[in-house]
Formats: C-alpha cells, structure tokens, sequence
C-alpha cells in the first residue's frame, strides 16, 4: 500500500453474507471510491452479497491487480484468504464483524477511521510465514500445500496411538507416540498447538513449532526449530492416519508415507491499525489482564 | 447448627474494619438477635470494628460455646479462622465483601435472607479435611502446625534446587530435585499447588496431593494419594530451605530434617447457603464460561 | 486365596502361546498340582496353548469356583481378563513374560518362589475400582460396560474439535472444547490420562480423574472427583464422535447422546508378592530413578 | 580454528583438578605439541593442576591469543568460561570427563582422535547466542552481566509471589504474578526454562524464551520472542526479589527495579566433531529413545 498515492485498487473481500455485512462492504466501497480508488469485489463475495452493478473477479485475477485486500470476517476468513493471495503478494486488512481476532483486527465501528489512516501510510505492517506441505509416498509427492496455521498428522478414527519417526535437516529428532503431531508457525502457535501445550511464538520469530498430541513419553516436549529447517515426519505404524493442513485441506495417509515440511518461499502482509501492537492482541485473546486476572485464583485472597 | 433450634450463640468475626465491614458485622448482629438468639463478638473484632456495648470474647472460649462462626471477609480471613476453629468443630459461614471466593460464598447484598434461610435449615455442609505438619530433627518434633491449603517445602533464598527424598507409608516413592514441593489437601488444590501444575480435587475426595515445582526431571508428574498416606520427607539437600504451612507460618530447617505430613483429626466445616455447588464456584472462579470461554482462542474463528 | 488351605482351584490364563509362555503355564500348572491344588485352564487358554490332557472350562464357568485366576503376559492381558472377572470377585495373579507392568508384576524367573510363599499366605491385596459406562440417547441405554482403565469420548475422525458439556451429580460443572475426554481410574491414572497431562493417583485414592485431551480453553485443568460421583456428559456437539471402554469396545454416538459414569459396583483384587509396593513399579515405569535421574536434564552439570 | 594451519594457539583449560583430569589435560597437551602447535594453560588451571613447567597465562590475556579454547569438564565449566571468553570470539571445544553434555560433548576416550581430525578442518561449528542484562534504578544501571542460559528474576526468600510487568520493545505484554520469570536463551532451554514448562528451542533459533515459574494466571503461557526484542521487566511488588544471571552472578533488587534484557553483541562457537548433531544430545540428555521409550508407560501393554 502506497501512503497518498492517487489511485489504487482495492479487493473486497467477505464469506458471510448476512445483512450487516453487506452493508459494511457497501460503506467501504463507498468510502474508497470516493477517496478516488478503484474497488473490486471478488467474485465468491459478490454472488453472495448480491452487490448489483459493481466490478467483480475471481480471487487469482484479482490478485494480480490489487494493492490489498480488505477482508470482513474473522480470523477464519483471514486464514483462508491469507493462504491463497500468498503466492501473489497481496497484503491483508481485517475489519471484525465480532470478536477481534489476531488476524482480523479492525472493529466495525472504526473502520473508516482506520482505512482513512491507512490510505495516509498510518498503518503497521507485519510479514507471516507460511509453511509448505508436501505428502511423499514411496518418493512421489502425492499431495501438497500450504498452511498458515499448522499442517497435523493425526491418528484419525478409533483408538490406539500413531507412531512417527521425525528427521530435521537430515538428522534424526525422535521417534514418539502420541495421538499426533502439530507443526505449526508462529501464526498457528495460538492456535491448536496452544491447546497442545506449545509454547506462544512472536509472529516475527523465524521458527517453527512441533508440538505432539497427548504423547506416550513422559519426556516429550514442545520444541521450537529455525524456520530454516526441512523436517520429515514418517508415519511408522497407525490405524487411520491423516494429515490435514489448517483443518481445511485433508489427505489420508499410509504407513510409511511421509510429510516433508519447509517455510514456503510465499509470506503474508497484514496491514494493522497504526499503534497496533501484538501483544495487546495477545493479551485481549488470551485473557491476560492487566490487572485483575479474572482467571486466577487461589484459596489465599 | 440446628434448624428453627430457640437459640442458639453465633461468633462474628471479622479482620477487615472498614466502615462497610462494621456495619455489615451491626446488621448481621441485629438480625440474629431479633431472631432470638445471641451474638459474640470475637475479641480481635471487636476491638477492631471498635464495637461498643457488645459482648466479645477471645476465638478460643468462643470457640467453645458457639453454634456456628460466621466471618464477613475473603478466603484467606476464612482459612485462618477456620485452622484455628478446627479443633473446635465449629462450623463456618463465609459473608463476602469483595468477589466471592471458595469458601466465602455469600454476597453481601444477600447474606441476611441467606442466613435467614440457614436458621429454618435450608443450607449445606461440607466438611474439609485440614494437614497436620511435624517437622523432626533427629527424630525429634521440633514444630508443628495445621494447614488448611497446603504445606510447602521450598529451597528458599538464592538459587540451586532442593532435594527431597519421599516416602509414603514407609514406602520409598521418589527422590526430587526441584524449586520445592507442594503437599495439598483438596481445599488447597485451586492455591499454590494449581500453580505448579497440580489437579484439581474436589473438596470431599479423600485425598492429599503432591505436586513439586519446576521439578528438574522430565517425568516428574503430580501425584494424588489417600489422605490415611502418612507422607515423609526428607530434606537431602538444600542451601536455605524451608517449610510453611499455608503461607502463614514458617520454619527454616536444615539438611537432613524431615517433614511428616498426615491428615488431620480435625476438619472444617462450611455452611453453605442451599443450592450452592461446588463447580458454580470452580467455575467462576477459573474464568469457565459455560457459553463463552472467553479466554480461550484460536486462530480459526 | 486361603493361605495354607488344603486345596484350592486356580484357573491358568494366557492371550499369547509363545513356546515360553505354554512353558511357564505348565511349569506353574506342575507346581500347584504337586502342592496339592486343582489347575484348570481357561478354554480358550487351552486351546491356544495346546495344552494335552488337561481340564478346561470357559472363563465365566471357571470364574465362579476359582480361588485366584493366575495370568501370564502383560498389562493388557490383565486389563481385559480384569474386567471379565471382575463381576466373580476372582483376585488376579500377574506372571509377566516381558517388561514388569503395573499389574503382571512378578517376574518370569520368579515365578515358583512367590507363587510358593503366596500359597503360605505371604503376599500382599489391593482392590482396583471400575467404571460403569452407560451412553444414553433419548432416555434409553443404548450401550452399557465396564472400563478398568478408562472410558473416552473423543472427536473421531476428521478435524474439528468435540463440545462436550459435563454434569457431576445434578450440578453442572462445564462446557469444553478439546479433542476429547478421559475419564478414568486411579489404574487408568497411569495409562492414556497421564498423556492428556492428568496426575497420577494412588490405586487406593476413592477416586475418578476427569482429563480433557488438547482443551481449548486455557483455564482448563485436570479434575479429580469422589468415586462415588455420578458423571454425566452430553455431547454437545461434534462431527463423528466415539466413545470407547479402556480401548477395547467402542461405541458411535451422535450429538445429544449423554454418557452416564459411576463407579462399579464391582472390583478387581490383585494378589502381590509380598513386599511389593506401588510406588516401586511406579518408579520404575515412569523411569523416577532414585539416584540418577537419568532422563533429566540442565546445561548446569 | 583454521585446519590444517601450521601453528595454532590452544588454550587448555578446567576446574577439576582429579588426577584423571590433570592426566588427560597432559595427554592433550603431548599431542597438541606433538602436532606442532602452541599449548597455554589458563592460570586457575595451571595451578589447580599443578603443572610443572607448562606455559600458563591469565584467561583474559590468553583469550587474545588463543585460536581455540579445550575445556576439560562438564557443561557448567563451559557455561561458565563460554561466558568469559565471548567477548573475544575463541571457540571452544569440551572434553567431558562424566556423562556427555549439551555442550561438553567429547567422550573422554575419543579425544584424540577427535581432536585430530578437528585438526584436519572435520569438525562442525554453531553459534550460540548470550544476553545481556541490566538492572535498572531511577534510570541507573547498576548491574550488568552476561547470561548464556537465562536471567532469572524471582521472589526470594520467604513465601508470597512476586508481582512483574513486562514490556517487549516498548510495548506492553503483561503483569504477571508468580515464583519468577526465566529469560532465557537456546541454550538455556534445556536448563531451568524446560523445568518450568518451556519448550525447547534448537541452538540456532534465533529467539529468547519467557518462562513464567508457578505462574498465579491459568492463562499463562511460555512465549519465545525474536532475538532482537528489547525485554523490560519492572518488579512491582515482592518481598525479597533476586535476579541471577546464569545462576552464577546475583543482585538483591527492590520493588520499582528493572531488568532491561536484549541479545548480547557477543556470541559463542562450539566446536563440535563432525557428524554431531543436536538433536542426538537432545535424545541422550532427555532420555528419548528411538526404540524403547523406557520411561513411558500405560497399563495398555
């Protein structure tokens, strides 16, 4: 996004369609219209908001021509969007239709304020890594993509543990059994991994996360590796394996098969609000007060 | 006490005088007088709340001849009341002025129909089993003291850990290295012993928990054991070690010094108002929502 | 087991027919044979183990006139033999043939011995609670068992988490968002719970342990309650949800079935060798070495 | 170090002085000479060891020198004299005399030929960053050290928590009370961090690690910054707080106090023998096994 700079395109964005919504992408349209910028609603977003008489493309084409991308939605939505204007370079704004999200970090009700900001180069922009995914079976890439989150091998339906032997960068990590593994970046460090027992990644650390499910071994921990490293992870021995990538994309999987996981060469741009700071994010989502601490306890007090 | 009994002696008993507290104290006073029955102040209360014209009495004569306790402060007011009434087998009421707390449940802007409910019966009772701590130095007793949350072995000032060997009902269980150990009875498992990663135990399980903090082996876990466990440690190695019994009394001991913790003789009772549970307690206390979960997160919402 | 009586009845159980394992069954057989005691094989023991000439009988008839049923293999033989025998009140002898367990605690080479001070009344009983499971739908049972271990609901296949909402005797106590939940036993303590980072608890603690598996919540901890509260959890809602009994039968369920937990009215009695403790095999399974520590760890050696 | 370079400079180097330590410090000096090089020994050593006629000089003066430093011990006497050599940029080498280290990783009998194929350039080298600390008062500095493992503030003597505030690049993260915070590097992620809950972090992550140590907020979390954060902790209320740098340097501070922590300008090269990979010490010191997992367990075998 260029600070002041006459004319820019800007995508809309949503995947709900209820009639706040609707009108919040109308208010924004106009806004940036009448600050001289060309609006494009994708496509997806134009057949379910039902926008009649104005400019839509498909989310590929669009990308290629937009400054950024305005999204209404929540972190879901963020997630989503995020993954697939990775590969073109398009930096992200989330405007909230509920509860702030880490990704998703404008209120409705200061939107125009904040994109009046921004189009005067008021903003903070902050760069997330995504992770590249490709599933090998006896050496062929059966399956790959990207995950902004986590990529997961789990132990799929019924009982009984998965067993994976994991290598990085050539070198033998550990064997482990557990009911899987999350690898995950420091985006999806506040997300399942966390529920996990993984550790909170800054989005800026260059690392990435390996936490396991209810692992077998007392000594398992969460391990935090460089972004730099290519980890290989065998399924050994479990009944209905899969992996899945951000809970959206899912593959069945075989023992024996492998996933090989690097940084992908794509990054995502969030634009934030100026004065935005993760922490106070952090603190918002996890409930870390700064005073109070409503969820703790003690019989002391 | 004894529902719709003629009359019957209450305690009141405080530690905090503000003006609020007294007045709170007054009008407690005069509703359970104008229902007949007699009212005691504590000594310390009564001095404190500056009482005129009231009958006080010190905690342990009080003790003796009351029906019931019925103390207008926080949990921690309540835990040390209610160590000290144990031997007496007093039960207690706990009349809130700031958030409702584990054992004083009752809100202020309620407590006269609560306690007017408890006279005709309408109430519950929990019993909660308190810790007897000896601490033996060439086998002899050199301190003893109850504890209502815990009884807590530290390694005290400076750094190193402290090394404790375990043994329960004259069974080795573990030798420890670590920042201390945290010996619990239910009603202490949501203090300190939470902290260092301790379950939860519901206050009428018959069990004493032991959790250590920041133990140096991996596969350290908390343990929960019978609450008839006689449980002995021995303090191998430390360089200032100490013991305390809920925070509020304290031992520095030395190499070699062994604590014996089993249950006590004594318990306490709590009057709760009708309908009261447990978990409506834990709950709010720990931040669960029922609808909500306001501090949980993700990124895929 | 009458020590010294003239003769008594042991029923001889195997799952595995190793050429080692039909030694040990008939070396054991030989020696209480020739102290004067009756031996019948379980029938499918005999079948498997092709045992010539010796009486057989299936395991509920053979339940109902043995004195102790004595088990060759591991921990999981035990688990399921337990669980059958457990309505006879039939104690369980434990004959392990690899690693030492939690339950199949006597060594192959020691067998003879401490069989032979067994039979003088030397050894050691310890009783192990079960759990009763009932799922509900609509009112009705529409599956009933017992768990020795533990009783599990978790989300099944695909992603997505499972929203359960728990009830303990009448009183709600919360709705979660995880993976899963175990319920389990103090003998479960150790098995899958421990994974989900629930304590341990002492085989004689008069308790059930509530572990959530990957809890979305942060504030979500392990909770311990009496053995004689009645859990009922609701599955709220969930994409392919399952319940399963100590991971040997499982059920389907739909959102809206409740599961119904209480302690069983019947238990399982193991016979140890005299001297044993459970805090040994707990040292030695969990790898606690009294010196050493060999898994623990600092770069401050 | 530069292979097969004419004549290099070694610094040998410990803090045992047992008769097997001043031997094999003598069998590396024979070699080294023999090789063609310059052996020094550090003053403490030379004295401690007692060796006649050997070149000797202070450590300080040495490190100008040196090519490289042999230390003769376990990972405390690298922690301790990595720290002091970092400003001078020697590597160093560790010959462990006990069970290997994370950093003392050369088996005492393989140290020649290690030693000489180090000579010959078969070696690996990695970095390891250190931080640098400063306790602030009214805007003074009036302690600074290094730290190679962590900075850890905590409460002291006596029972109670402390209360911190804790500020990343000038934005606030948290209040948080509990027994301390561990700020800690990589390397200090296996030590005290990992006792508190923390992950592990790969040596080359370029991150710095917040462990809170029994913290009072459920919601807490360890989290890993980038290694460019600036992390200001201001102590606002304990009793008797200490911070300790490595366990090794100490300061008694006051409530208002405040830590200023950021990477240091200086760093530490090990030399290791080729091959070495950290994930294999991991596996060692933490007791994962590839095959095995002996301190697992479950009542499910």
């Amino acid at each position: 996004m260029l600070p002041n700079k006459k004319q820019q395109t800007f995508a809309l964005i949503s995947r709900r369609y209820t009639p706040s919504v609707i009108q919040s992408l109308a208010t924004i349209a106009d806004f940036l219209q009448g600050a001289g910028h060309i609006v494009i609603y994708e496509q997806e977003t134009a057949q379910g908001a039902a926008i009649p008489g104005v400019a839509s493309m498909p989310l590929d084409e669009l990308a290629n021509i937009a400054t950024a991308a305005i999204v209404v939605g929540g972190d879901g939505t963020m997630l989503g969007i995020g993954r697939r204007l990775a590969p073109y370079n398009v930096p992200l704004i989330g405007i909230n239709h509920g509860r702030l999200g880490f990704m998703a970090d404008i209120p409705l009700d200061r939107m125009i304020p904040v994109l009046s900001d921004m189009l005067e180069g008021k903003y903070v922009t902050e760069r997330r890594i995504l992770l590249d995914g490709a599933i090998l079976r006896e050496e062929q890439t059966i399956h790959r993509a990207m995950a902004f989150n986590d990529i997961v091998i789990s132990r799929g339906a019924g009982s009984g543990m998965i067993e994976l032997s994991v290598e990085v960068d050539g070198h033998f990590m550990y064997s482990q059994r557990s009911d899987g593994l999350i690898i995950s970046t420091p985006t999806g460090s506040t997300a399942y991994a966390l529920s996990a027992g993984g550790p909170l990644l800054h989005p800026s650390l260059s690392g990435i996360g390996l936490a396991a499910i209810a692992p077998h071994a007392l000594s398992n921990r969460p391990i935090v590796v460089p972004d730099s490293s290519e980890i290989l992870v065998e399924i050994v021995e479990a009944r209905f394996p899969t992996i899945n990538f951000d809970s959206q994309s899912f593959a069945s999987v075989h023992n024996g098969d492998c996933l090989l996981v690097r940084r992908s060469k794509c990054e995502v741009t969030f634009i934030h609000p100026k004065g935005w700071s993760y922490y106070d994010t952090l603190r918002d989502k996890l409930g870390w007060n700064e005073s109070g601490q409503g969820n703790s306890l003690g019989s002391d007090g």
